[in-house]
């Protein structure tokens, strides 16, 4: 099969289609063949080295995907299922195996591009906000990075739970990008300190940043607020004050979707499913799509992405 | 009344029982004569002026006590009734002013000295957890300290859990009390590394230390492992890793009762007479009074905690 490999190990930039094996089907997996892949923030890193895929996962870049089931191997799956996938790796590819428990059906009314363009972020923000910090409506809610990949679908979601949201973004652009998708309190990092303009008022924070906004993160949180880092944009280490965490009950939360176990995804993908696919299938949450790739043109896309000009996703199609 | 003061306020040993002013009852307050009082490793922070009192509260040292209610002021209440109270602050002192949602039974075949000796070590241990952490069997809790107050406590409970429990203190006499008391792991810390003994096995961890322990503590949790600081007798200040969070999705997480609303505090007080009261009245769970203190020896009592010397609890008697 095609899939987009790395000419030169040392150069991000050298993404390109080239022929490599058809994976083998492991127990409990499908063979899908890829009609479209979303573009992650770590498929970055991954170009450059720094992400290495968890043990057994594919070597080949792309966290998930959209396409056709080619052989159901020993599930009961249907073959010409139409399925998307949230994957450990492999989707820059024209197959990718997919254990079972990470199949999910495509959501109503969207193409393939556009189911690409939704799997990682939705399995993503509904594992951290609704199943880890279980985001109620009247609280309140800050998204760094509202006009990302993450934070275009955040805001929506947080909006159906009935949350006050702001977020942060580095411009007036972008900032009314999330005002359109319902962001209520709206924070451009370049101009203002988000921890001053929120002291004392996020119930939950989904944060991309880390060591870079752990301080003005744990001013910005109320009573019994929760921190989740789910990157690390601006650095790992940094001096913590514990002695703020104790007087307002403050907690903490890093985590990563890719290193959960295969029955730990399993389980997000089956609640996001329940969750918000229905939201999607009658667009009270809707895919952001900035714009579209073939997916031999990947090197093209990580460029785009990497420049910080995009609002919401990239798609690569096959 | 009488109630112990500092007669120096620069001298933390110059605890004295004074005169000053009976408590006015404020709406939804009971009057409450003493007859023992916990002593708290806070109440010798507190005598070092580190340790305000939260506003509103009485200025007078002491957290917990067992007395009978002298005016049941605008609440239900019956004079006469014999309470434990978990307290803001107040209880070195012949009366106390006690909101009624902080009122608990004596637990049964209890004395108001061994009341007094519980409720500030079971409201803490089962607030942070039971109420947060969610402690369920099978699961290894870590608890630092095991042979101080909170630390005796927190073993029984947890093995009423169902949980494995680790425990650290300092000396081996300390540590076969925690082995009596059902710890099943201990670490000696001064002479071994507790990170090293528990790498990655802990799901819960009980933490007094802060800022000393906190790397070791975060190398010792499992995967969703949840560190709960409530103590910071090794300082607040130190470095973090938050790329050492995300893969294993750790949480950290500071709590401090005595800083709870009259909600919070009655909330806690409520899950903790209905959960912990049963397994004292058949002794699943017991108090561990060190020994016992006159009142107007509170300097004595003060003295002999900060030595480092007890085990389990000091109370002070009216
Ligand atoms: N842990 C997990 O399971 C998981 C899963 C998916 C994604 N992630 C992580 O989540 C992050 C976002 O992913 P993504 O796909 O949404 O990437 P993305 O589309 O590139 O979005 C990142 C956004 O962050 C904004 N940003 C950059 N610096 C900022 C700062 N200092 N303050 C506030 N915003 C800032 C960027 O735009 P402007 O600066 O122009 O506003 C951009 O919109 C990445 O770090 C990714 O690795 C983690
Ligand atoms: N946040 C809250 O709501 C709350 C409520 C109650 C208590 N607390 C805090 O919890 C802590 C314990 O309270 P307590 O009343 O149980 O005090 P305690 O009876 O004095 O117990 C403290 C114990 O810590 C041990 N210890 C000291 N250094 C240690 C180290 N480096 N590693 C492991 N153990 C060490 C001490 O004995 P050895 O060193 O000899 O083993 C002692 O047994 C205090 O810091 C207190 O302020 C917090």
């Amino acid at each position: 099969m095609k899939a987009i490999q790395l000419r030169n190990p040392d150069d991000a930039r050298s993404l390109e289609l080239v022929d490599t094996d058809t994976p083998q089907l492991r127990e409990g997996e499908v063979l899908v063949k890829v009609h479209a892949a979303g573009v992650n923030r770590a498929d970055l890193l991954q170009a450059r080295g720094h992400y290495p895929p968890p043990p057994g996962a594919s070597e080949i870049i792309g966290l998930e995907c959209a396409g056709v089931i080619v052989d159901p191997g020993t599930t009961g799956r249907r073959e010409g299922e139409e399925v998307a996938c949230l994957l450990s790796g492999g989707a820059y590819a024209e197959f990718v195996a997919v254990p079972e428990g990470q199949l999910m059906p495509i959501p109503e009314g969207y193409s393939m591009t556009e189911a690409a363009a939704v799997v990682e972020v939705a399995c993503t923000v509904w594992s951290n906000l609704g199943m880890l910090a279980g985001l109620r409506a009247g609280q309140t809610v800050l998204i760094h990075g509202g006009a990302g990949g993450i934070g275009t679908f955040a805001i929506q979601l947080c909006k159906q739970l009935g949350a006050t949201v702001a977020v942060t973004a580095g411009s007036a652009e972008k900032l009314e990008t999330c005002r359109e998708l319902g962001a209520d309190i709206l924070v451009n990092y370049r101009e203002e300190d988000f921890a001053e303009v929120l002291k004392g008022r996020c119930d939950v924070i989904l944060d991309i940043i880390g060591a870079k906004y752990l301080r003005q993160n744990l001013r910005a949180l109320n009573e019994d607020g929760q921190l989740i880092i789910i990157g690390l944009q601006g650095g790992v280490k940094t001096e913590i004050n514990l002695g703020a965490l104790l007087p307002r009950r403050l907690s903490i939360r890093g985590t990563t979707l890719r290193a959960r176990s295969t029955e730990g995804k399993a389980e997000v993908v089956a609640s996001t499913i329940e969750n918000v696919w229905p939201l999607l299938a009658d667009s009270r949450v809707t895919h952001h799509i900035h714009a579209t790739f073939p997916l031999a043109e990947a090197a093209a896309a990580h460029e785009l992405l990497d420049s910080g000009e995009v609002t919401g996703k990239l798609v690569l199609e096959a």
